[in-house]
């Protein structure tokens, strides 16, 4: 793509001038690069050379501030570490207050409160007051850098207001407020030109405003946005005042973290952002699912060990370990997957767990009958031609595969209930137990077909 | 919540009046509400009950064309299945070219053809151009319905134009043209306010624009909007003549389709996106996976009964097949959801492969060898201090293990080289070769270590 290839272009060329310490070159490329794309330049650079480039950036502290509020992966917090308060002051200075936060939050404690300390009240104040929220809340993501007019303005008032802050962030809706700072109305930038220039902005403003407390959890305010395709959202205090507004495009990243995470988690891979991280990163989130899985594994181990004297007479029944934990697992994930997103998407009323099960269990009984016939068949041939083990084999299939559907609707429906994400009990943790009760599901049928 | 709530009260409160027929008080209600909350009011209703309402609706086909634009789950095209082209055709009159276009191509080929029939050509040329662009490109996703001005204009005569024109779509930003129709700049609404009327677009506008071709892929089109927080990105043909806009509600539901769907594919759900849809979809979707497991499975039984020579003298052997799979399996699935969503995110540039297998595979050996050690020796004591089994468990183990995240991790670049959605490649047709190859390997490398 073009815009990979100038992604590399820049790459290249910030590494050669840094090297040649070609700085007036240098801040002339980064000045022309759109923000995004020096921050993810940034990134693919060794870290001495990284240092190197943000160190000449510092000169321009606006341009600075862009680069870390543009980025997106991580990396940063390492990058800012390696400079000291003083020298990071001017950046924070620029940054926009959630900006501010959301780079706070990710420093070392000790990095964070000289920081705070270093700038002024009226700068830290506001930031610290962001850094209070959980993380994950509407609080915690929005912004405090919106625009609020009394309702008692006039359109023409609005716009000469708006002429002389120029600073202030880019502005979709206009929201307005009565004298005591409460929401009572919004309407957009479009709307305010449309409308005579005397009209008072009350009697134009749309009063149903959609807007959520600071409390609320980010995936419901994405999923608002999102569902009434609105480009920011008001956040509330709980007396309705105004406090800050949610963006869309902070709600994207929420959007596309969100997803990331409940598939990182089901797959196992803890909850973590970082693709190509360390390998010692790697193996810390990672470790702890596999040793769970070890623990099942060996539990089925012990399990298979106990029904010793059944295998020593039937061999055979060791050939269809394999198939009936395969498809125990793959069932319980194809129904996990399809709750937990439903969940997440909105599309599934959590509260509505008998109709789920229902939904997810009718076709998994079905798809059940069509294994155990096939795999009922083909054991049929494989045991030479006998009828026990072909009914121990579909038995036993129909029976784990029912299972494992049951148990991967109902688990992250439960574990909504107990309040723990759906989608970090779900993943290994369930395969491992399906695969465990399936065994010794699969060996208690068999026994009993077989006469064993 | 309160949403669900109120949304609960309007599906009971649209049920007994359209029991009742009490027509007026339903539209009243109607009215109302928000157009998205209509729109999953009528999904959750019974087909009968919400025929019942639709037709009451269509009376007003401005409001019934919100309702249908507002529209998020399946269901639609069996809604409005129901009705016949002289009924749907204010509706599609009423409806926005894009919101147009994405209903039709739902809807069956005959109803599409005597829609567009019914419609006035003036109506029916810019939906049916939309149409023949991919659905999954820029050209599908975009709207025809934007704002572009030429940019000799000055701000005043602008932002007369746009009062002009108060139908056209929500506007963000003004795009500016030249006498050909090709893109040269670009300024936020905001920016036509702070300048003086007089001005030139030409003078203040940005020329340096972010566009896409229409045929570049959605995911890709979201990314740059995501990576560049834009609320719209002009859209523009091999001329660079500018044909639409992709507004930034479209990519969230992009975002949000495409994760759905990497989750769904990797757990083997098909390409669906119907969460609590009919049985027999879920199953014509979910079983072809299922069968290719099966057809693995019964491959590993067909492996271990070759060795049932093996295992008659050591049953021991079958108690460490569990682990074996399990372990296999989990750490594939782990480096192959790193691989395909590091891929989705743009935070994998997958002609870095090198790069990419380094860094899965690092872990890997780590994570391998901790299992190994654990495992060897728990089987060392279950299997009565037998240094073979224990070293047979271990070193298979160890292979198999590495085995899985070598092949997860390439498995999406291989398939992403080959043209292939890696999130199709992965998921179960993984899993079940991973299972396999592992259980082939377990038994060679048991056989050598027990001598059998």
């Amino acid at each position: 793509m073009a815009s990979k290839d100038r992604q590399r272009l820049l790459v290249d060329s910030l590494r050669r001038l840094v090297r040649r310490g070609a700085e007036a070159h240098l801040r002339r490329i980064v000045e022309k690069a759109r923000s995004e794309d020096v921050a993810s330049a940034l990134t693919e650079l060794p870290p001495r050379e990284s240092h190197a480039v943000f160190a000449m950036l510092l000169a321009d502290p606006e341009r600075a501030a862009e680069v870390c509020a543009a980025w997106e992966s991580s990396g940063l917090p390492e990058l800012l570490g390696q400079f000291d308060a003083e020298e990071l002051k001017p950046i924070f200075t620029e940054l926009a207050d959630d900006d501010a936060a959301d780079i706070l939050i990710l420093l070392p404690e000790e990095l964070r409160a000289s920081i705070l300390e270093a700038l002024e009240d009226a700068e830290s104040e506001p930031i610290e007051e962001l850094l209070r929220y959980a993380e994950d809340t509407a609080g915690g993501i929005m912004s405090t850098d919106f625009f609020a007019l009394d309702k008692e303005l006039t359109a023409r008032e609005a716009i000469v207001t708006l002429q002389e802050n120029p600073d202030t962030e880019v502005v979709f809706y206009v929201y307005c407020v009565n004298e005591e700072g409460t929401l009572v109305g919004v309407l957009s930038l479009r709307q305010l030109l449309l409308v005579r220039p005397s009209t008072q902005l009350k009697e134009v403003m749309n009063s149903d405003v959609i807007s959520v407390p600071v409390t609320m959890d980010q995936e419901e305010v994405a999923g608002i946005v999102a569902r009434y395709d609105l480009l920011a959202l008001p956040v509330v205090d709980e007396f309705n005042k105004l406090c800050g507004i949610v963006a869309v495009d902070d709600v994207i990243d929420v959007l596309r973290e969100e997803a990331t995470e409940d598939m990182m988690l089901m797959a196992g891979l803890g909850d973590t952002d970082a693709v190509l991280g360390t390998t010692a990163g790697a193996v810390r989130t990672r470790i702890p699912w596999l040793l769970a899985a070890v623990g099942g594994g060996l539990g089925a181990a012990f399990l298979i060990g106990s029904f010793e004297a059944q295998l020593a007479e039937a061999a055979i029944l060791a050939s269809f370990i394999p198939i009936v934990m395969g498809l125990g697992g793959n069932v319980g994930v194809q129904a996990s997957t399809i709750v937990v997103r439903g969940i997440a998407m909105g599309q599934i009323d959590p509260s509505r767990a008998g109709q789920i099960m229902g939904a997810e269990l009718r076709p998994a009984v079905v798809m059940a009958l069509v294994c155990a016939t096939v795999a009922g068949g083909a054991a049929f041939l494989i045991g030479g031609f006998d009828l026990r083990l072909a009914g121990a084999v579909a038995t036993s299939l129909l029976t784990v595969m029912i299972f494992g559907a049951t148990l991967g609707a109902a688990v992250p429906l439960i574990s909504l209930r107990a309040g723990i994400d759906p989608a970090v009990a779900t993943g290994p943790i369930l395969t491992t137990s399906i695969d465990l009760i399936g065994v010794l599901l699969y060996f208690l049928i068999a026994s009993a077909w077989l006469g064993l």
